[in-house]
């Protein structure tokens, strides 16, 4: 506990210079998703690279067909401790709209708030460099006091998290030895309020779909031709709006298969959590629940699937007005799952649902964006019980075990192809407005994520 | 009869130099509903008034709070001839989506196809820079010819034809003594096919809208709020799909308040027409007619009310991928009014229409984007009958009359606030492209365009 003791006040006294080095690697725009981004890309991951090998790791590049992996090992000093892989991602999400930041995305500045909490805000903050730098932060601290780490350490770090990770399998399949671990340690995740740190037991997964219908084969005058000629806005518009009935249940034949009604324990576990409704919709400028009727917005969230329309686009959209019947409009489209609901399946089902509803002349294109089924994790083992209470010792209040809405498919493929277990900790805040403009990350969770994780290493290695 | 056999003659020896002045006038970029383009819209009138000042017009321009006027005289050579007002509109659309055009839009070129014919390529070839062009050469024709021309001809160009002509109005009324003729002479039509004249006797009106659906007070994880938020793209697509019921009707209600069904006459003379609805939709890539059940395209085109979609946006329409539930989602919507339909009612119908269908905590806001009624002009009166045997004379076949599915409102005003009726005559083919990529005008309708008005401008001067 001498070393740990030593370890947090080290944390403590270098705070202002790791905000300083996270700033460095939030200036660099490592936007995945677009080409143009991929030279920042590269260099953060170089950034990372030489920061982990400077405390001490073995860090190196791996080239993929997209952006490049990190992967940084460290023997640790313990005997028989655990081997612990940290994951994370250095890329990020888009900007756009660019008009609602208050500033620069990537200038990453330190506000201080009315209340005096300060915040770190810039795009990555939150999701997901704010995070994993936490874990970097721990480790940098836990070395330069003991001269080593408590675990066997492998870092691991990808570049591709926001863009459906197109990388991650091959990868995984050609580094399986070197990846495995006792256990994974997954830091996208989230507290369960400001004072409360939460271990996510269960994640949905994802199926992205990208739409393009198409009609003329040019786009029209709809002087000219309207009333006469499909017009594949509202063609578009019919279908997307008929994914939903009006309780809010998904549509598409068979989209429910393998979804489970919520145990009665786990309900009544969720429904025990200090959980306003009202505070968690108001943040964000709303009311009233939307979705299926009679379900909770927990329930909603962590257990029960979604069909939701992430872009849409057709047609004249600049200033002023255009009487453009166009040749084509496309949509993205993503469903959540829950449960044991199959993504293949999923998919499949959507594109018939669609197919069906074309008129005649009118065609389809679909484009896959990745699917990973949704997972479930043990309520019950020994590192989670190890992580809990290093959790509770750092914060105000106890930690508790969770759902998660969002998709971390990392979190599968360990459990499916190296058949390693994964602990969900992280730090963020339901009001971080990660993938949103002014994106940020509280001061506080970054400077207690490193006290946190420094008392998950030392538990974990005292084990 | 041997002026105009000058004139014409003239015209032919001419034709290589005509072109060459509308490829001048092309090559400015004059896209009015963008204000980065205010500088070259001026260029364009100031070129045009040029050019009438150069043949013997007295030209200037007239400020407005948009685009300048054109306005140009010419007294004419005939006693007791009567006045006429030509019209046309020297902006044009704008030209995305650019990746479809084969060559920089406002690079124009003569293009010779495989049949031999020859073509003008280039936005505002057909809409209207080359129609307007037709006329002018006409009158440059004549005057060099004869000194003169066989009427009085007040010319007037309008530089906000195609972003809702917000100037139009208040300057009609400013200049009306001015403006005043005894017929308005408006080229922004079309033939009936590529050897038959047309002069349009009925034009549809048109009501536009923007509405803008918001939801969240920012964007959106959805695997945060997905489930248990509204999603504007959701609620816009469920409100557009909404708008047709299973027949093709508009569901709005009230739409149909005003629109009479076709006299039979009227139906007889349209269905007498050669008209081939399979070549009609064949020609843009289309095989079966969409819209309303049970009524002719030539019906639903020319004496049918429509709802279009022309522009859609919301959330993340880039490469790749982004999970987000947006705050705000946008369409623009068109309505192509008939008969006596009540531009202000179709608008507010309209709004209450998306008003009623809004969940809890959603807003919409409404853009208004010009409204104009429904007209129809005499099929038999003396200067309709002189055009036909004026066009009749210069084409294969004998000139017909046409409704058209368009909207030229300002064909309205001039009956309304002038007093003045109009002659629509212009020679756009169906497959020109207009508003499209790669617009176009054919050298036919550019030659015997010319020719057309030298002959109309001959037998009005002769009455």
């Amino acid at each position: 506990m001498a070393d740990l003791d030593a370890v947090l006040s080290c944390l403590d006294l270098n705070l202002d210079r790791s905000v300083e080095r996270l700033k460095d690697l939030l200036r660099i725009p490592s936007i995945s998703t677009d080409p143009a981004y991929a030279g920042d890309c590269r260099r953060a991951a170089e950034w990372l690279a030489g920061d982990l090998d400077a405390i001490g790791f073995k860090a190196r590049l791996v080239e993929t067909p997209g952006h490049p992996m990190v992967v940084a090992h460290h023997d640790g000093a313990g005997e028989g401790a655990p081997h612990v892989l940290f994951y994370g991602h250095y890329d990020v999400q888009p900007v756009d709209p660019l008009n609602l930041w208050e500033a620069d995305p990537f200038d990453p500045r330190v506000v201080t708030m009315p209340d005096g909490t300060a915040r770190i805000v810039g795009r990555g903050s939150a999701d997901d460099k704010g995070q994993l730098m936490t874990f970097v932060e721990a480790c940098r601290a836990f070395i330069a006091e003991t001269g080593s780490l408590p675990c066997r350490v492998t870092i691991f770090l990808e570049g591709e998290e926001e863009s459906g990770s197109p990388s991650l399998l091959p990868f995984l399949d050609a580094h399986r030895e070197e990846l495995t671990a006792d256990v994974a340690l997954i830091c996208d995740t989230g507290m369960w309020d400001r004072e409360t740190p939460a271990i996510s037991t269960g994640l949905r997964g994802l199926v992205g779909e990208e739409i393009t219908i198409r009609a003329a084969s040019m786009d029209l005058h709809s002087g000219m031709f309207g009333g006469a000629a499909a017009n594949p806005i509202t063609i578009l518009a019919r279908i997307l709006g008929s994914l939903h009935d009006e309780t809010g249940r998904v549509t598409i034949p068979g989209f429910y298969d393998g979804v489970s009604e919520l145990p009665d324990d786990i309900r009544k576990l969720w429904n025990e959590l200090p959980f306003s409704e009202a505070e968690f919709l108001g943040a964000v400028g709303l009311s009233v629940p939307a979705g299926e009727e009679g379900r909770s917005v927990l329930e909603k969230i962590w257990a029960r699937p979604t069909a939701e329309v992430n872009g849409i686009e057709g047609g004249y959209t600049g200033r002023g007005f255009k009487t453009v019947l166009p040749a084509e409009a496309r949509a993205k489209v993503s469903f959540r799952l829950v449960f044991d609901q199959d993504p293949a399946a999923i998919r499949e089902n959507f594109r018939r649902f669609v197919r069906e509803r074309l008129p005649a002349d009118v065609t389809v294109e679909f484009h896959e964006h990745g699917g990973s089924p949704a997972i479930q994790l043990p309520f019950d083992s020994d590192v989670v019980a190890t992580a809990r209470q290093a959790l509770s010792d750092e914060w105000p209040k106890p930690a508790v075990l969770i759902g998660m809405g969002g998709s971390i498919p990392v979190v599968g493929e360990f459990k499916r192809r190296l058949g390693m277990p994964s602990l969900l900790v992280g730090f963020g805040l339901d009001d971080d407005r990660i993938h949103s403009p002014n994106e940020k990350y509280e001061m506080t969770s970054y400077a207690k994520g490193q006290r946190s994780w420094a008392r998950i290493l030392a538990a974990l290695g005292a084990r």
